[in-house]
């Protein structure tokens, strides 16, 4: 069963149930823009792996993305439920109950997915001729990330082709994403990661071309990224996520000057359940409240205090001599290690104006493993 | 919404969608059994944050345990909704909201909860009053973990005779948990710990008796240390979670030879999505399928292959040489690197005896932050 809402609209944000995620959606809002007014020329599909949230889906696509991202086939099986025409599952498909689950889906949106072997690409399209609906299909390479796709070069062409032929699937690309590149502490390393990416990106573009075979686009990207891709002239769609809500990792990405920056917009409000020494206080949010994969959650606004260390539901923050004492019942505001695992953890996404509630947003692919 | 379960009562295990939360109902059947029968002439409350999962709670009851343990108010919640009778939520509970619902709870159970303040007592007394219930409390005493907890001796006798007195409170004795002490791998260090825990614990429990307040309950104990609390003459109610299910983390904790080994039963079964080159395969189990906080995954019953790094949707095997290799579409068995946040991550236990799943249990308090 769903939890609860932690609050209702209107209420007071001094009244929302801790722990709670919650959203602050004057700097949300402008994330959003600032995306959205920062590619033009250019596709923007944000991946909604990072809010799992057709609300904000939508919202996003209202300011001009062409649709959005995710990874697992329920997750956009969600997306459609929340009324979203046109997703990419940017990942690859292959259980058979899967497959089947993807093509019926395309009943009721443009949905795409990534290939990187020609038995998955058969049986996709198999799965599409039965179910009376065509899969766009992107051909995945590896340009660093060494998880899923084929090298660049002669194997994309190869599956391109067959792609191209297949009943049921339209080509329509190439999946080119460096995840590790996102989190390259320096702004160097991420446009050097990202300039190789690309010659490997337009080298099997072009051979793809050179074979017949119109390759659409190049999608890719990440909030680490994106604006590397964005001016590379070979990236046409643009997959940041991030970018909306921000958290811990990001933020210890070194930007140049000249780079724009998003504001953190989603926290953690928690409780403090116990204050009994100086230097200490406990509260109700810990390894089921935050993804601890990129650390410890960072305290906000309030200085000379810091998340020490985590057990499942306590966390204990370590106080300064001079920092503003906590008492039981205060609240803290803490901003996540990772969005992404830990937006999963959480039913609802409260959003906050001018000290109220303003929106319960249902997290309605939380969960979405399959 | 929850996810729907990713298989049917009577599928075969080939048939479950993955990744899933997987339960061998032999082992755990052994555990559960193991712990019920170790525990003679004391009472056994195991703890419930580790499944959260009602049917495990009423199976823990009928093998004699006289009821269960949970962290959060909305768990308990949950464990009354599933027809759990008896639940000591063993943290401190200090909103104003969390407290009339946990008074509300005890028209329909019997609920304990933890106190380390004198004005959270007032609170509690004045919320059980109003909704006419009875409410069991427990002073909850430092014995070394160091969240929580008032300190033992003088200040813990100050805050049971406030309790004694209060309306709508029954005095039932003292918490005294060391969580730190249950990951220790040296089992001399666990049992050094306990020792020194159990001084305290004795002592304020004996100061409280001398102040003609009856401590009923001396209530604590975990995975890593029940035996040590058992044996000790101190503790007559032992807390342990993990032992049904066990997890990567308390494997690493050394046992001494005469010691009892509760098997690994819980699993997550995760499907390769793409296996391109020798020596390395991608699952689709990542950040969002296992908690990360006590280290990453074990790849169970196939040598020479060890899960190497996860981002949100994807798990990266490395295989050595002489490893059995892996094609698109084989399953893998993996062991959470730890139970209690992994489990969190899930709608549902698929259980399975003899090649088939047997039941399939919801994870009624997933998501009970608050």
């Amino acid at each position: 069963m769903p939890q609860l809402p932690p609050a209702r609209v209107g209420d007071p944000v001094a009244a929302i149930d801790t722990p709670a995620l919650v959203l602050d959606l004057d700097a949300f809002g402008r994330n959003l823009e600032r995306m959205a007014n920062s590619t033009p020329g250019i596709r923007l599909r944000p991946h909604g792996k990072a809010h799992k949230c057709p609300d904000i889906a939508l919202m996003q696509i209202t300011a001009g993305a062409v649709g959005v991202c995710c990874q697992k086939t329920d997750e956009a099986a969600a997306f459609v439920d929340g009324g979203v025409a046109d997703i990419l599952v940017t990942n690859e498909v292959v259980s058979p109950a899967k497959i089947a689950r993807l093509a019926d889906l395309a009943h009721r949106a443009t949905i795409g997915v990534l290939v990187d072997d020609a038995a998955n690409v058969l049986a996709l399209s198999d799965a599409a001729t039965r179910a009376g609906v065509t899969l766009d299909a992107y051909v995945e390479i590896d340009v660093g990330a060494h998880r899923c796709g084929v090298l660049p070069g002669a194997p994309a062409v190869e599956l391109a082709r067959l792609v191209a032929v297949a009943e049921g699937l339209r080509f329509r690309g190439l999946h080119a994403y460096h995840g590790g590149a996102q989190h390259l502490r320096d702004p160097e390393a991420r446009a050097a990661a990202i300039a190789e990416a690309g010659v490997l990106a337009r080298d099997t573009r072009e051979m793809i071309d050179d074979a017949g075979i119109h390759c659409a686009i190049v999608t890719g990207g990440g909030t680490g990224t994106w604006r590397h891709e964005r001016d590379s002239g070979i990236w046409n769609e643009l997959q940041p996520g991030s970018y909306v809500f921000m958290d811990a990792d990001y933020q210890r990405n070194t930007l140049t000057p000249d780079e724009m920056r998003f504001e953190q917009s989603l926290f953690v409000l928690a409780g403090v359940m116990s204050a009994l020494h100086g230097g200490h206080a406990v509260v109700d949010a810990g390894l089921k409240a935050f993804a601890f994969d990129s650390g410890l959650p960072l305290v906000h606004n309030r200085g000379g205090t810091h998340y020490a260390k985590a057990s499942d539901e306590h966390g204990v923050l370590e106080l300064t001599a001079d920092a503003a004492p906590l008492a039981r019942n205060d609240r803290v505001w803490l901003v996540p290690g990772h969005c992404d695992p830990t937006v999963n953890l959480y039913d609802w996404i409260v959003g906050f104006r001018a000290g109220r509630v303003e929106c319960l947003w249902s997290v309605a692919a939380r969960g979405a493993l399959g």
